[in-house]
């Protein structure tokens, strides 16, 4: 670490390894035999790492960032006359809702608030009064908290129900197990500066075979056409638009890492002891999680603002920067974060050294004790107490057009 | 040169500066401030390039491949009930319609084949024939031949008509003249991987100020909303969704290099002598240019396919690559032929390096003699009688919903 280059503690564009980045310093011509047998590889690599053993399932890069995978998975898979239950607790549920909105896909909002997962006792009771629903729409990790959504207990109560499962699982493949031969799903979504930690430029779609046959002619985008990409490359082995091959020559070695690490099985087990170094420390500070350990990813942690009036944000970033570590504010609507990730080229060492800047700024900021206001810790304690009871609020449930 | 890095002489991806590659290896943090300044560097150096010295237009960097970028303009500049004359003469203008036809824009198209740009006299009675064309839509440099369109003419008789510009600059901004202070047009797009010899990962649309704030809500796509990330641009400097933050690093080396070249007469200089060094050498071989000298660009040279049937597209893109050079096969439907690129970190001694190459390739061959069918020639040629009669072939014109 030096100051010049700092950790980037955020979740994507985030840390990658020296050989990720020196995979970069060379030019490929898409076209060429060489380059099709490296996306060839990546589509098999992601495969795999996916469970699909029984080649039920195909993976079809798309450049773009994330938002684009997203959005082509909805566009192409939710058919024109769909009816999308899209469960939300954070921005990039939000976010599908908006591009539902865009396609003009009829779509309602199961929203839980921002410490709170959907749960399936909830999915199955909107599955029962809106029978026109047809694909439920679920965030893993949504990463604007943190939270760990229950991925298996949705993909089961939906599939018991007939209907199809689309999944973001940007910031959770490779890293969270999500294994397609246990988990009923029509398709997900991740990116290549997630949890497989290359460098950002595109994404990818992994889907059903039968659900990519039948998306021809459904997308409303030309760009986006998971089929038309997905067709044109097993025909040609080629993208069908300049690929952005040095990012993809990055994630060769970023997968090659991957597996020398154990696969997703090693990458979650360091991301967790990030986690659990990181979360450790801030406790010792004062600072406070925002969610409860149940739902704590090993992706990223959100911590409530310190309550003391001498806490600035600003400068507690610029203060961390200059101590080699960018991290992240908050995206929550509720309540004053920030956020703090554990994936990339990280690790146990590094999540020590974050605590001591984050003590080193407290100190140079004048705060004494990192405790957050008695209201948010309130606000979460009250929930917790809500989900003991397994209750849980109300949540606001909305229809669109 | 190596044989394990040969140059890329294809029109991008392709051969950067090792500087350029360099500024990749580093991890950027998208959300701060230093990245910002990166972002806003690269928009300002865009349109000081395009010449818009008077503040009317901006530069909106979007993820993605540059047909990403045509398509966010088309979306996002073409009203829901406008009415889009297409000029095509090559792979890139039928993109276009395909793309219109995604988007259920209405649109006329002008095609005049591999061979011929469109003439402002043909849009003049196309624009006067049907009164509710509201926008042309042009390809600069069309990439699939070669060819270099008359932007100019066809600038001006749209305007005389008042109808509204859009062009695709992809393989032309930065060497060929682009100048908004004098070639009214509403936007344009180019890549960050073609004469600005960026790597892959994003492109941009650059537009009037006025076009872009009448774009709000027009959009077909959340991630192609041209308006929506101009605004977020604007108010956070920030891209909406994650940047190819490597990729754009690469770019801001890669503008440093061009300016340093003289900007665009300088690069322009570069590929002119690039192109004409390759066609006179290739031309000594019997390699015979699809176009007449008056439309071919210096950006991409297509050639016939010697006639004689020891020619073998296959082997002879293997024994070029052996020696150092990755070409292109044509993109025509009609003739044989392939196409080898004048852009990129390449000077006149790389293009002697590839004529020596072809030289070497047709003797393993057995080619004696590179000419092409007389068909084919004899084809071009009646192209350029009925050019100097300067009376053209009669264009096909179709219309579409
Ligand atoms: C869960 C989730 N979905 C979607 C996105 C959007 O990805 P991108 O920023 O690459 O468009 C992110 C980005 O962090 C994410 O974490
Ligand atoms: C004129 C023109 N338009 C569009 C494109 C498409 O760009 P991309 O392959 O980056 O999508 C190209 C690519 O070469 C081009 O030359």
């Amino acid at each position: 670490m030096t100051h010049a280059e700092p950790y980037l503690l955020t979740p994507g564009p985030l840390t990658t390894a020296v050989s990720t980045k020196a995979a970069m310093q060379r030019d490929w011509g898409s076209w060429d035999a060489d380059f099709r047998a490296m996306t060839a590889q990546l589509r098999r690599m992601l495969l795999d790492i996916a469970g699909d053993v029984h080649g039920d399932y195909d993976c079809v890069p798309l450049q773009g960032s994330g938002s684009y995978c997203v959005e082509a998975m909805l566009g192409s898979f939710v058919p024109r006359d769909g009816h999308a239950l899209v469960l939300a607790n954070g921005a990039y549920g939000k976010r599908i809702a908006t591009t539902l909105r865009y396609l003009g896909r009829r779509h309602t909002v199961h929203d839980t608030g921002d410490y709170l997962p959907p749960r399936a006792a909830d999915v199955e009771r909107l599955l029962l009064a809106q029978r026109d629903i047809t694909h439920v729409v679920v965030v893993h990790c949504e990463t604007s908290s943190g939270i760990l959504n229950p991925l298996e207990e949705i993909a089961a109560v939906t599939a018991r129900h007939g209907r199809r499962l689309l999944i973001d699982s940007m910031s959770a493949f490779g890293a969270v197990p999500l294994d397609v031969r246990t988990l009923p799903c029509d398709a997900f979504v991740s990116s290549a500066n997630k949890c497989i930690e290359g460098v950002p430029g595109f994404g990818f779609v992994i889907a059903k075979q039968e659900v990519l046959r039948a998306a021809k002619g459904v997308s409303h985008s030309l760009a986006l056409d998971v089929h038309d990409q997905w067709e044109t490359m097993n025909r040609t082995g080629q993208w069908r638009f300049t690929p952005p091959t040095h990012a993809v020559a990055a994630f060769i070695e970023a997968l090659r890492l991957h597996a020398l690490e154990g696969g997703q099985p090693g990458r979650l087990a360091r991301y967790t002891r990030n986690r659990d170094v990181l979360v450790a420390g801030m406790r010792a500070l004062g600072f406070e999680p925002l969610l409860t350990e149940q739902w704590r990813s090993p992706i990223i942690v959100t911590f409530f603002s310190p309550a003391d009036p001498a806490f600035d944000f600003t400068r507690f970033y610029e203060r961390m920067k200059a101590q080699g570590f960018i991290i992240y504010p908050g995206k929550l609507t509720d309540v004053e974060s920030f956020r703090i990730g554990c994936i990339g080229a990280l690790d146990a060492d590094v999540m020590r050294g974050v605590v001591a800047a984050c003590a080193d700024a407290l100190k140079a900021l004048g705060v004494r004790h990192a405790a957050p206001a008695a209201a948010d810790a309130g606000a979460r304690a009250a929930l917790d107490t809500s989900l003991a009871d397994s209750s849980g609020t109300p949540p606001a449930t909305s229809l669109a057009a």
